[in-house]
């Protein structure tokens, strides 16, 4: 009755999303207040205030035909100014309105690129670990995801592997970073390696090949790490950003797309992409929300509530004798599972209600997520359970 | 470069945008004011003042964090529990929150059920003149539109050459009543036919077919007509809704499904529903909203607004000699063409600052829409131009 590719998502559904409900009846049972969900990337710090004056203001003094009115369906035209400038003020780019389309999130522009620009048994090159849905977004367009290892070491992607990941039918690299699940942000050298490599390979098969750059998390940087747009690096580059993380918006549904003149075609590429953002339903993106975006386009998140966690986790858990990737930016800690079998380590963590994501949801066994977005009092008191947890597998003996 | 589908969409781009687009451009030269744009079916009477409201009052009372933040990719179970209990206390349905599925927008909404059903190569029967989208929608899941002619008397669906239309790969079909482009409602008769037809051929053929029902004009019914709710005919109905038109909410996509528990396997079809909102990247409806129309989901549209214009459009309209199929319902008008070909009307109503769509774009050619959401007066002022589009084409004399 389903069709087949629902019936196959539903078999291997997110394990994020699983466990995001787990941890829902997890709390229904044992409180709320007892139970540390690790699980979803669901940022525990609010909005900016600047957010909710906005949205007063413009139900106030915007008229209601405007505000909630069909536009282009790229988005508001000022609106995508304002994302112009903010992002040239940043990154020394020479964008105006017309390089940037108004999504339905990250998730809505991602998957218009990919419809865009795919064509059935199309490759796109991913980074394992990787967010596990970029494989339903490919299978949208019945192109499939080419996994590249990483560097066990870093966890920087391993050059040489990406290098021999490719084929004729290869049509898109996607990189995140920072990185979800593993808060490791891709060194200069490694963004240079793969811009490097995708331009021979463009040469070697003579057509585009695109850079898809997934940027939920590049305003989520510690340790004096300096925020990166890719853009510079290669010039046939697609820039897919959300404001769920940097604004705490991730409900509304709210991120853009930003294609630089650079890339080949260009006009054509955003025209495909306003085309492909009207057919496949999202229509454009919400209208109030898009205009409460532009006029807090300068706001920040609290980096320090994140900075907070990251550290007290990090510490805490390495004392405890885990074997943990040090994160460098987003809200995520990447951690080695005591045992091979990491769900096993998932479920003995279920049982001090300790929520976590097993690491073969992101293309990489034998780790676990750790979603450090909660807050603060709940990272102190999880240690405890983590303690436990330790105990139980004899680490730190 | 761009994928196939895309170049295909490109060069097949949607009529009624790309008027939209030459009537903004033609407002530009000749005046706002001087244009008469009949080509978007943009609602030109404001979202009810509760709207305003609602927004203010979350955006002061909600914690950000719950109405910004995720939920589960359905929706907020309580805004869900406010959609059930509005349509069981109008329709006498049954449905609890765990019925509806809130989504982005109806296109979003008719996205995702198509992504649950339908497998490469399935057919969706469609009935003459439809929303052109329609085929854009079923191509995103490499199935197909089959067009039903309608009576080209009454505009309502042809039942013979509906039940000739079913082929084995039939696994779907869409109505949409109020009718967008012909503002014909579909009768109780029409509806009752269509359901025992789709029962016959689901027989004959030993599986599902779908009833789905495109019903964002649902409220706009004139001349005491009664609001419909299609889960009475059959019960393999899926229901896609939209506030864009009756809370004039277009730009803000937020819309909802309904799958009644009569539905085979209801449950697992309200599963894939979800997995495909996920996976398709529209994660969940916009959040703020979502709460936003909850709260005001007993408000109405001006009604009056839409009927008015109706009333003076057919009757000014049809004095002019123009044969026009009177509306019922929606805020469309459907003009025959006084020449075969009718992209030479819509060409010569430029002239006169008229902006029209072909009604090739909904599958049948030799008419135009008209959408009368505007402002009244240019419904009044547009008349002075109609007349004198009629006296080029010698109409009425």
């Amino acid at each position: 009755m389903l069709s087949k590719k629902i019936q196959a998502a539903l078999a291997g559904s997110s394990a994020i999303r699983a466990m995001f409900m787990e941890g829902k009846e997890l709390a229904a049972k044992a409180g709320v207040e007892n139970v540390f969900d690790f699980s979803l990337g669901n940022p525990a710090t609010p909005a900016p205030e600047a957010i909710k004056q906005a949205i007063k203001d413009l139900a106030d003094k915007v008229d209601p035909l405007a505000l909630h009115g069909y536009m282009p369906n790229s988005g508001f035209e000022d609106v995508r100014a304002k994302v112009a400038e903010n992002l040239n003020s940043r990154f020394g780019t020479d964008f105006t309105w017309e390089n940037i389309v108004m999504t339905v999130g990250a998730a809505g522009g991602i998957n218009i690129a990919f419809k865009t620009i795919l064509d059935p048994q199309d490759e796109v090159i991913v980074f394992a670990p990787y967010f596990g849905e970029y494989k339903n977004y490919a299978a949208n367009f019945d192109a499939s995801v080419v996994e590249v290892a990483p560097d066990f070491e870093t966890f920087q992607p391993d050059l040489a592997a990406f290098e021999a990941a490719f084929s004729e039918k290869t049509k898109a690299v996607l990189v995140n970073t920072p990185n979800n699940p593993t808060g490791v942000i891709y060194s200069d050298d490694t963004m240079k390696g793969i811009a490097r490599i995708l331009s021979e390979k463009e040469k070697e098969y003579q057509k585009e090949i695109y850079l898809i750059s997934d940027e939920p998390y590049r305003e989520l940087v510690y340790d004096g790490a300096k925020e990166n747009f890719l853009t510079k690096y290669y010039r046939n580059t697609i820039v897919g950003y959300s404001f769920s993380k940097s604004l705490s918006l991730p409900g509304e549904r709210i991120g853009y797309l930003a294609v630089p003149n650079e890339a080949v075609d260009s006009k054509e590429l955003l025209a495909g992409i306003e085309v492909a953002n009207r057919t496949l339903g999202f229509v454009n993106a919400p209208s109030l929300i898009q205009k409460a975006v532009a006029a807090c386009i300068y706001e920040k998140t609290n980096l320090d509530f994140y900075d907070k966690n990251r550290k007290v986790l990090y510490e805490g858990l390495t004392r405890l004798g885990f074997t943990c990737v040090k994160p460098q930016g987003a809200f995520y800690l990447w951690l080695k599972s005591p045992v091979e079998q990491e769900a096993d380590f998932v479920a003995a963590a279920k049982k001090y209600n300790l929520i976590l994501v097993k690491g073969s949801a992101f293309g990489c066994g034998g780790y676990v997520r750790l979603a450090y977005c909660i807050p603060h009092e709940k990272i102190t008191r999880s240690l405890d359970a983590f303690a436990k947890l330790a105990k139980e597998y004899h680490l730190g003996e």
